[in-house]
C-alpha cells in the first residue's frame, strides 16, 4: 500500500531541475516533495546515454530509500535517454519533462513548425521529435543543441551581449526556417526566456515543459488516487527536502535564484553507493 | 621491486590533460603511458574538495591495478585539491601540476608580480599563491577564475570575437596590475594560447605547467631509477592505453585535436567500482 502521504520524489542533473520544483510547489501546495540534484557528476548533457541512465538508476534507487510515491525526472536529458529503461526496471509511478513539453509544443503550434532547444545528447536523442510526429506526423520539428546556454546561466550571464550573440548563433537556423513554437528543452533555459524571446520574436511561443510537467503529475496523482490528504497543510514548504551529491553550500547559493530557499534544508549524500 | 618497463599513469578530469600526456610523450619517448580521463564525471573544476578527492583515490586505485610505477595527476584542480591527501594515502611516486607550474613562473618573473587563471575550485584553494610564496615571500600573486574558458574551448571557440570578449573581462583586472607572468592553471588553457597572448601583450610570459611537469617527471623517474630500460622501442605510442569513464567515441575526437590518436585505442571502465 502506497501512502498517500508519502513525499514525490524530483531529481535533475543539478539545480536546473528547481524550475520543476517550483512548478509543482505551485500547483500542489500541499504535497511534500524530495529533490535530488546530482551535483557531483553534473552536467549530463555530453554524457552518454550508457552513463546518464547509471547514474538515473542510482538515483531512483536513492529515492526509494526515501519511501517516494511517485518520481519526476525532472531533467531532460535523463528523461530523453534514461526514462524508458528505468520506467521498465522499477514499479513506481514515474513522470518525466520531455513527453509534457512535446504535448504542449504540438498544441500550441498553428503552422507545424516547432524547434526544440535542448543538450547535445537530448538532441541527438531525437526524442522531441519521435514524441511529437507521433501525436502529429504533419509536424516539422527541428532540434538545436546549445552547450553554451548552461554555463552562461550558471555564471548569471543571462541578459550579457555575449549571450545574446551566443543565442543569435544557436537561433539563426530556427528563424530562417520559420518555426512558431521553441521548446525550452533544457531545465536552465527558462532562465534565458528574456534573451531568447529578444531574439526569436514575441511571436514565436516559448514551451516550458516545467509547467505542464506538473500538471501532468497532478493528473497521474489523481488517477491513481495519490493526491495527499494532509489538507491542513497549507504550506509544505517545511517539508520539502533537498539532496545533492556533492557540497550543500554550493548549491544553495544558486537554488536561491530559482527557489524561495527559506526554511529549506539541503543534505550531502553519496550517491555512488546507490 | 618495481619494474623499469612498467607504464607511467596519467590522469584528468577529461580530455585536457592530454596536453600533459603530449609533454611527457615528447620528453620520453620511450615510456609508455596509460592515461584516464574521468569524462564521466568532468568538469572538477566546480566541485568540492571532498568530492574531487573521492574521485582521484577511486583513479589512483584504478591505476594501481595497472601496475603503474608512477602517477601523474594532470589536472590542475585535482592537484589543487586532492594531492595532498592521495600522495599521503598511497606509496606510488606521484607528481601533480601545480608546483612545477608555480616554480617555473617564480623563476620568469622579472617584476615579482603573477597572475594566474585556473577553474573556480582551484582559485579557491589558493595554492599556486602558497606554493610561490614560499619560494619567494616577495612575490605578489593574483587568481581569477575562468568558468567560461573550458566549455569555450570544448566548443572549439578559440579565437572567437566571443572567446575575446570573455578573455578581456577575466583578463582585465591581471593587466592593470601589471602582471610579467601568466600561468595557465588549467589544462585546457593553453589551447586559448593566442587569445589570451592577444590580450595580455606578447611582453607577459605565459606559463604552461605541463612542459615543467614532465620535466619533474623526468628527473623522478631517475632518481629512483625507474625509467625505463626499454631503449630499442623507438616510438613508444603502439604501447599507450588510454581509459575513460564515459564514452570512448566522444573522446577521441577531441582527444584527435591535441594528440595524434593513429595506433591509440580507447577503453571505457566504470570508475565507481575502483
Amino acid at each position: 500500500m502506497t501512502d498517500n502521504n508519502a513525499p514525490i520524489g524530483v531529481f535533475d542533473s543539478g539545480v536546473g531541475g528547481l524550475t520543476v520544483f517550483r512548478e509543482i510547489m505551485r500547483q500542489l501546495p500541499n504535497e511534500r516533495i524530495v529533490y535530488f540534484g546530482d551535483t557531483a557528476r553534473v552536467p549530463y548533457g555530453s554524457k552518454s546515454p550508457e552513463t546518464v541512465t547509471r547514474y538515473s538508476e542510482q538515483i531512483v534507487n536513492f529515492l526509494k530509500t526515501l519511501n517516494v510515491k511517485a518520481i519526476v525526472v525532472a531533467c531532460n536529458t535523463a528523461s530523453a535517454l534514461a526514462m524508458e529503461e528505468i520506467e521498465n526496471k522499477y514499479d513506481i509511478p514515474m513522470i518525466e519533462v520531455v513527453k509534457p513539453g512535446a504535448k504542449a509544443a504540438a498544441e500550441a503550434t498553428q503552422n507545424n513548425r516547432i524547434g526544440v532547444i535542448a543538450t547535445e545528447a537530448t538532441i541527438k536523442s531525437n526524442i522531441y521529435c519521435r514524441y511529437i510526429k507521433n501525436l502529429n506526423n504533419e509536424i516539422s520539428v527541428t532540434g538545436k543543441a546549445c552547450p553554451l546556454f548552461v554555463p552562461l546561466v550558471e555564471e548569471g550571464l543571462l541578459n550579457d551581449p555575449v549571450t545574446i550573440d551566443i543565442a543569435g548563433r544557436y537561433l539563426n537556423d530556427l528563424i530562417k526556417i520559420d518555426i512558431d513554437t521553441l521548446i525550452l528543452g533544457c531545465t536552465h533555459y527558462p532562465l534565458l526566456h528574456e534573451t531568447i524571446t529578444r531574439i526569436m520574436g514575441g511571436k514565436v511561443a516559448l514551451i516550458n515543459p516545467a509547467y505542464e510537467t506538473a500538471r501532468k503529475l497532478k493528473d497521474l496523482l489523481t488517477d491513481l488516487n495519490l493526491l495527499t490528504e494532509n489538507k491542513t497543510l497549507k504550506d509544505a514548504s517545511h517539508s520539502h527536502r533537498l539532496y545533492v551529491s556533492d557540497s550543500a553550500e554550493k548549491f544553495k547559493i544558486f537554488a536561491n535564484t530559482i527557489i524561495n530557499y527559506r526554511n529549506l534544508t539541503t543534505k550531502t549524500i553519496n550517491i555512488e553507493e546507490y
